[in-house]
C-alpha cells in the first residue's frame, strides 16, 4: 500500500509541479535562444569587424612588437574600444624584444653551371641573425630532421643547413601537420648553429606549393651564435632539393637583421563592468602584433577584431552583463609572448579571478567550435553545462569540445577558470600564416563575424550561469 | 520460478554470445572507420580532383550548354574518367537550347546632367532578348518585388524595370538569401516584359558589395517578348539607386544576344559495375554546363571533379564494389535541365533502380555535412543507418541529416532510392556564383578534396549495407 500512495503522491507531484518547471526551463531556454540568434543576425549583417580589420591590415600593416604599426595599432584599437563607450579602457605596459627584419633579405645560388633560377623566394625568420655586407657564402647540405643535424654534426661546420622535411598533408587538421613540422623552424637553425653552420634555411611551414615563403619565430639559446635563418617558400625548396640530388650547391645570403633591444610596448584593455559579480572576469581577446610582413589579417588581426566585436555586440543588443567583461588584445604573442605574461602576473598580484577567457588566434574563417582546455578539478565546475551549450549552438554550426585555447591566455590557467579558444576551419589557414599574402582579401567578412558571434555567444552564456 | 529462469537463459545468453556480435559489430565498425580514414588521407594527400578543376577551369572555361566550351568538357571528363578505368563510359544525348550571349553588353547611364560614373557593370541574363544595334534607350523605374511590378504597371510601359531588392545577409545559410531574393532574376523580367518594359535589370545575387554581376537564368513564358534582361553589380545597384532618389535616369542598353535554338549535347557517364548487386546503382554526380562567363570552378566544375575522384579514390583504394557506381556529368543544369531530365527518362524506361544518388552542386567549400531528401515511405529503408554513419563521419566534421539533394538527380526521386546533396560551407559561395570570378583561384585543393572524401565514404557506407 505504501508502494501505491508513494505512486499517486510522485504523480501528483508530477502534475502540479514539473510542468511549470519545464515550462520555466523552456522559456529561460527560448529567451537565451532569442538572444543568440540576435547576436548572429546583428554580427552577419553588420559585418563590423571586418571594417575594424580593413584598418588593421591595410592601412596600418604588418605590426611586429616594438615596430611603429604596433604603436599605430594600440592606438587604434584603444580609440575604437573607447567609441564602443566601454566602462574603461587602458595599456598595460609590457617590454617587448624589437627585432628588426632591416632591408630585403636575399638568397642567390651562385656558380656558372646553374642554367635555372637563380634568387630564391626568402624571408629571414623572426631571431635571425645578419650577415656581413657581402653576404655570406657557403656550400649547402639538405637535412630532414633536428636528429639528422646532429647526425651529421662533423660535416655541417662552415656549411648552410637547409631543413626540407616535408608538411603531411594527410592530416585533416592542419594545425597538426604545423606541430609536426616546426621543430625545425624553431629549433633547426639553432641546432645547426651549435654544430658550426653559418646560415640556416628552412622549408615554410605550409602544405601548399607557392612562392610565398612563411616567416615565423626561431630561438636562439643563450651562448649559441645567431646565423642568419630562412624561410624558403616550398616551391623554392623542392626546386633546390631537386638540384642539390645533381650536384654540390653554394649558396650566397644576405640578411640586414638587428636586434634593437627592449622596447617598452603595450597590450590594450577594454573592459565592461559587472553588474552583479563585478569580481567575476571573463575575457576575450587576441594579440595585436602580428609578423611584419603582409597585414597580419588572419594572424591574429582577426582574433582582435572579433574580441572588439563582442563589446559591439554586446552593447547594441544593450546587454547588461552581470560579470565583468574584459577585452584584452595582448602584445608580442609572436615572439616573445610578454603581453599574456605580464597581463597574468598582474592579475595574480591584484588577485583576480577570470571565470572564463576565450582567445581567438587560429584565423578569421568560418568557426566550428570552440574547444575548452581545463584541469580536471575545475573542469565539473563548468562541465554541467556543456550539453545545454551545445544545443543553443549547434543551429549555428558550433560545437563545444575538448582542445587548445591560446598561448596567450595560457598563462591564467592557475586561476582555475575555463579557459576556450575559438576553433575555426583550418584548411586555408597555413596558405597565409606569417606571409606577404595574410591580408584583407584573404578573409571574408561573414566568416570572421560568425567567429565574433560564436564568441559573443560563449560570453553571454557564462554570464548566465549562477 | 520462470522469471528467474528466464533471467539464467538471458544470463547465459549474454555471456556466450553477446560478447562475440559485439566484437564482430566492432571489428566491422574498425575496418569501416580504417577505409574512411583512408580515403580522407589520400584525397587530401593526392589533391587530385584539384588538378582536373584547373583544367576544366582556366583551360576550357565557361562552357554553357551548346557551346564549343561544353564538347570540349565533355571530351575531357571522358577521357578521365576512361583513364580511371571505369568498366564503361559513354555519352548520353540530350537536347539543349544554346543560348549565346554575343559581344558584350553595355548599360550606360545617358544625360549630361549626371557628372559620376556612367558605364555599370552588367553580365546579360541567360535567356535575355537582343537589343536593336543602336540599343534601347528609356527611362529606368526601381521596385522592390513582383507584387510591385504588378502594382505599378501603368508607369512601367515603355520603361526599363530595376529590380533592386536587397539581399538579406542576416541568414546563417546563404542558399537561404539565395532562395528569398532570386524570384527577381528569374521571374522579373516575364513580369517587366508583360506589362510592356523594354528592357530589365536585376540586382546581382549576392550579399557581397563589389563589382561583379551574377548572371543566372531568366524565365519568359509563351507568347511573353523576351526582352532585354540584365543583372548589375551590387555596388552599382546602389548607385543607380542612389541616383534615382536624386533625379529621372535614362539608360541606354545594348544586347547582342541570339537563341541558337536546340543543339545534341551530352552528359558523360562513368560506371564501375558492382559485383553482388549490380543492379542496385549508386550515382554520384554534378553538372558538366556552367555560365558562360569564368570558369565554373564552384559551380560546378567542383561537383564533376569531386564525383570523378570518387572513382579515383575507389579505384586506388582497391575497393571492389558490390553495387554497380555510376558517375554522371550532367549537362544544361543551368538552362534548361536537359541532362538531367533525360537521365531519368532513360533509367525509367530500362527500369532501373538507383539504391541511392548523391549531387555536389553547391560549391567546392569544406563540406559540412550530406543532406537527404526521400519520401517518408522511404526513408525507414535507410534511416537506421544513420546513426551508425553519423558516427563513422563525425571525425571528419561530416553530419547527415534532413535538407536538398540536387536539380539534376531530383527526377530519380520517383525511383524511391534515397537522394543526397554534399553541402559546403555557403558563407563564400555567392561570392563567385554565376560570375567572371568563379574561377580555380576561388577554390582550395584541400576543401575540394574533402568534398570528394565525404562523397567516397557514403558511397563506401551505402554499399556496404545489406
Amino acid at each position: 500500500m505504501r508502494g501505491k500512495n508513494s505512486c499517486r503522491i510522485l504523480l501528483l507531484l508530477i502534475l502540479f509541479m514539473r510542468i511549470p518547471v519545464i515550462e520555466l526551463k523552456s522559456q529561460e531556454e527560448d529567451t537565451k535562444a532569442f538572444f543568440i540568434k540576435s547576436v548572429f543576425e546583428v554580427a552577419l549583417e553588420n559585418q563590423m569587424s571586418y571594417r575594424w580589420l580593413y584598418h588593421l591590415s591595410e592601412n596600418i600593416g604588418g605590426r611586429i612588437a616594438g615596430s611603429p604599426q604596433s604603436f599605430k595599432a594600440i592606438d587604434f584599437t584603444h580609440t575604437v574600444l573607447d567609441t564602443l563607450q566601454s566602462d574603461t579602457v587602458w595599456n598595460q605596459a609590457c617590454e617587448v624584444n624589437y627585432w628588426y627584419r632591416g632591408s630585403k633579405e636575399s638568397v642567390k645560388i651562385i656558380g656558372s653551371e646553374i642554367k635555372g633560377k637563380k634568387i630564391l623566394n626568402v624571408l629571414c625568420l623572426g631571431g635571425s641573425g645578419a650577415t656581413t655586407k657581402k653576404g655570406t657564402v657557403a656550400e649547402i647540405i639538405e637535412v630532414q630532421s633536428l636528429e639528422e643535424i646532429k647526425e651529421r654534426a662533423t660535416e655541417i661546420k662552415g656549411k648552410i643547413v637547409f631543413c626540407n622535411r616535408k608538411w603531411n598533408n594527410r592530416n585533416l587538421r592542419t594545425f597538426h601537420s604545423y606541430g609536426e613540422a616546426v621543430d625545425q623552424r624553431v629549433f633547426g637553425p639553432n641546432e645547426a648553429s651549435k654544430y658550426g653552420a653559418v646560415a640556416c634555411i628552412v622549408r615554410s611551414m605550409t602544405g601548399r606549393m607557392d612562392d610565398n615563403p612563411h616567416t615565423g619565430v626561431t630561438i636562439f639559446n643563450d651562448g649559441i651564435a645567431k646565423i642568419p635563418a630562412l624561410a624558403v617558400s616550398t616551391n623554392d625548396a623542392d626546386y633546390l632539393s631537386q638540384l642539390l640530388k645533381k650536384s654540390k650547391i653554394k649558396l650566397q645570403i644576405k640578411t640586414h637583421c638587428e636586434d634593437r633591444g627592449i622596447v617598452n610596448s603595450f597590450s590594450v584593455i577594454g573592459e565592461i563592468k559587472g553588474s552583479e559579480k563585478p569580481d567575476e572576469i571573463i575575457l576575450v581577446g587576441g594579440h595585436l602584433d602580428s609578423w611584419d610582413v603582409g597585414g597580419g589579417a588572419h594572424d591574429d588581426g582577426a582574433g582582435c577584431v572579433q574580441s572588439i566585436e563582442v563589446f559591439y555586440l554586446l552593447k547594441k543588443l544593450n546587454y547588461k552583463p552581470r560579470r565583468t567583461i574584459r577585452c584584452v588584445l595582448f602584445m608580442n604573442e609572436e615572439n616573445g609572448l610578454s603581453g599574456g605574461k605580464t597581463y597574468a602576473k598582474v592579475s595574480k598580484d591584484k588577485k583576480e579571478f577570470h571565470y572564463a577567457a576565450i582567445e581567438s588566434d587560429a584565423g578569421g574563417f568560418t568557426p566550428k567550435g570552440l574547444t575548452y582546455d581545463v584541469d580536471t578539478s575545475t573542469l565539473t565546475r563548468y562541465s554541467k553545462f556543456f550539453e545545454g551549450w551545445n544545443s543553443l549552438l549547434t543551429p549555428y554550426d558550433i560545437k563545444i569540445s575538448k582542445g587548445g585555447s591560446g598561448a596567450d591566455i595560457g598563462p591564467l590557467k592557475e586561476q582555475k577558470g575555463i579557459l576556450f579558444g575559438l576553433s575555426p576551419d583550418s584548411q586555408r589557414y597555413f596558405d597565409f600564416h606569417h606571409t606577404e599574402v595574410d591580408r584583407i582579401t584573404a578573409v571574408h567578412p561573414r566568416e570572421l563575424a560568425l567567429g565574433s558571434a560564436a564568441m559573443t555567444s560563449l560570453v553571454y552564456l557564462l554570464d548566465q550561469t549562477p
